[in-house]
């Protein structure tokens, strides 16, 4: 298949860019280089070494035998996004170049608006690019667990069957969000399932669980690795954990560490988006899919990255729990479904402790790195301070 | 108390002010006159006379005996609502300064996009200036009843008691808008229910049903009338059929005119957010109330109009079904709670029949004004047609 990748730069895109050109698709890309922007910008950098986009396609075309064609621009430029979708044609693309940090979209309202705009925008932009280009391309949409928050009832996949005084309907889940991050993904979610009502557009909504991780089965072959933060501000929860041990540095839960949520593998996040792809939803669809292998307590993460990390180097892992800087419940019911990407036949490719090996291992090359940027992993943008504008 | 009304020059803006006023508040108010560009452009105007803010500001004063502090500027613009707020310190604002049109927001992704800017980064200012400024301020935010959509289900007012799979939570009821512009005040209501959890900010987010008429008791005594748009981006349902009416155009109702809304005059609009005020939530409450009289089908409206017209004028009226612009149920199950508004004292103040012969007296002293419209009274902006962008 023709597929376009917008966000090719980054953690998930890099990664399925390769996935893809092994399962024998056309790849396209897109990207504004944001999130390298961003990194810089706090002071960070990501620690498995990461080449110019330059440098990548070249290196991609060594290995993988083939080219991507890919257009440097903004999605929330509907000019540059409609040029995209004339020139390559697409029959599906996946849309990652949104702004992917909760803690960033808590910095301030700068941030918080910026979110809102880029990510609300550049999906409008798609929805319109797709209906008037294509109206039978496949949207693969990443959403994120994040957006059901965590209800005291299970989680079902997208929409539920709701009894109500005696009367029937089935309706969205209510979406429950945490950060203005998890929330503009809520506001995407929302306007692509109108946009499926008004256009018949055909749309995958992925609610993803965090990735982990520095390798799939490509990277592995090709040595291309994707980018990989472990910043406060870019990295999450897992990929933190273990980057926090190998640099000596405490591992820090935040808060009590019984918050729940849905994990997998990078290794699974391309089979699922895979999956996604070459079984798509029919013609005029709006499909939700809860994409995550387990659900693991945060404190259960950092419980293993300690043992994983003591087992294989012999040296020792501290736990310490932090002021948490989120507003977030620590102790709650968590039972979100995962079926849909089951029964479409996805199976978890290895076990958290697994990978947790392997991040060990690609991050002891680099331990420098990760050391050097001991100054920016622990947490200093809190939820609560949120900033207003600059007097 | 001291008032802020963002959108003091619009239809329920300047309706508004007045109420306060003769309720003994001081008001102060802030416009950028979207409302005005955007009605020329489509080359329409308010068949009611209306001046220029800064007469109408001296009519004010010379009737009301009070000067109302106004501010020139952007809500979406933060360093002009930071310094309003400063400025003015009120103990609660009403945001009204939103782009209101829901076929606006349809024309094409330039106005969708427009739409989702300028609504959800005004609520956004105005959170984050509360925030700074005054926690202890009460926001009252204006939202839709569409922002429900027609569930199959009695709607409850913002939250309901959820059991599924044997357990139970209290989560926001489901969403589900029918344009660009009714989805946009979801995800005001989302951010705003964010907002609440982050800051304990004290919020009234009104689910506001139709509102239709040309007077209030204030308007009455001062002859200060507010806007009235009949143009197919700027007036809605009932206002419109009497203007057709009036300007022996056909009523035409939508589709098979069996869509029920809720509705309410503008007297009781006033009236209800009145009561918003002065009856407040607790501090750090976030607090939905669903605000209409009754719930009609669009036939109904349409009929009685006709009858209202025919006994009221001697003339006769035609009601002619047109093609439906909109993307809607035509046949639906409706049951809207509307309890809360009843329970803090709100009383309907008259009936439809007596306001809809209000509005024809009004109307018919400017008949010509609205002949002279009937070119933009019929829907042209069609859901479906909704345009991508210029080449």
């Amino acid at each position: 298949m023709r597929v376009l990748i917008l966000g090719i730069d980054g953690y998930i895109g890099w990664a399925l860019a390769q996935k893809l050109a092994s399962r024998g698709h056309e790849v396209f890309g897109a990207d504004n280089f944001y999130t390298r922007k961003r990194v810089k910008e706090v002071g960070s950098d990501s620690v498995l070494p990461i080449h110019t986009l330059k440098k990548r396609l070249v290196d991609f075309a060594d290995f993988f035998g083939k080219d991507i064609n890919f257009f440097r621009g903004n999605v929330a430029d509907p000019s540059f996004l409609y040029t995209v979708f004339r020139e390559t044609e697409p029959d599906a693309v996946y849309h990652l170049a949104e702004q992917r940090s909760a803690p960033y979209s808590m910095i301030g309202l700068d941030q918080a608006n910026e979110t809102m705009v880029t990510n609300l925008i550049s999906t409008m932009n798609l929805i319109y690019a797709s209906k008037d280009v294509d109206p039978k391309v496949h949207i693969i949409k990443l959403g994120t667990m994040g957006e059901y928050g965590t209800p005291n009832i299970d989680i079902p996949e997208g929409f539920f069957e709701v009894e109500f005084r005696g009367r029937k309907d089935v309706l969205p889940f209510p979406r429950n969000a945490s950060s203005w991050y998890h929330w503009t993904k809520v506001h995407d979610s929302n306007n692509l399932m109108f946009a499926n009502r008004l256009w018949e557009l055909k749309i995958t909504d992925v609610m993803q669980g965090v990735v982990y991780g520095t390798q799939t089965d490509e990277i592995r072959k090709s040595g291309l690795y994707t980018r990989f933060d472990i910043d406060e501000i870019w990295g999450t929860a897992l990929n933190r954990f273990v980057a926090q041990a190998v640099s000596g540095l405490p591992i820090t839960p935040y808060g009590k560490g019984n918050q729940k949520r849905g994990f997998l593998s990078l290794d699974d996040s391309m089979n699922c988006l895979t999956i996604a792809l070459e079984k798509p939803p029919k013609d005029g669809e709006y499909r939700v899919l809860n994409q995550f292998d387990q659900y693991y307590s945060v404190n259960y993460l950092a419980q293993t990255v300690k043992e994983v990390y003591e087992e294989t180097t012999g040296k020792e892992a501290e736990i310490r729990h932090v002021k948490n800087p989120r507003v977030e419940s620590e102790d709650h019911y968590y039972n979100p479904d995962h079926e849909k990407l089951y029964n479409l036949g996805y199976r978890p490719s290895g076990d958290v402790r697994k990978e947790i090996r392997n991040m060990i291992a690609d991050l002891e090359k680099y331990r420098e790195k990760c050391v050097g940027l001991k100054d920016v992993i622990m947490p200093k943008t809190f939820w609560k301070r949120s900033a207003g504008i600059r007097e």
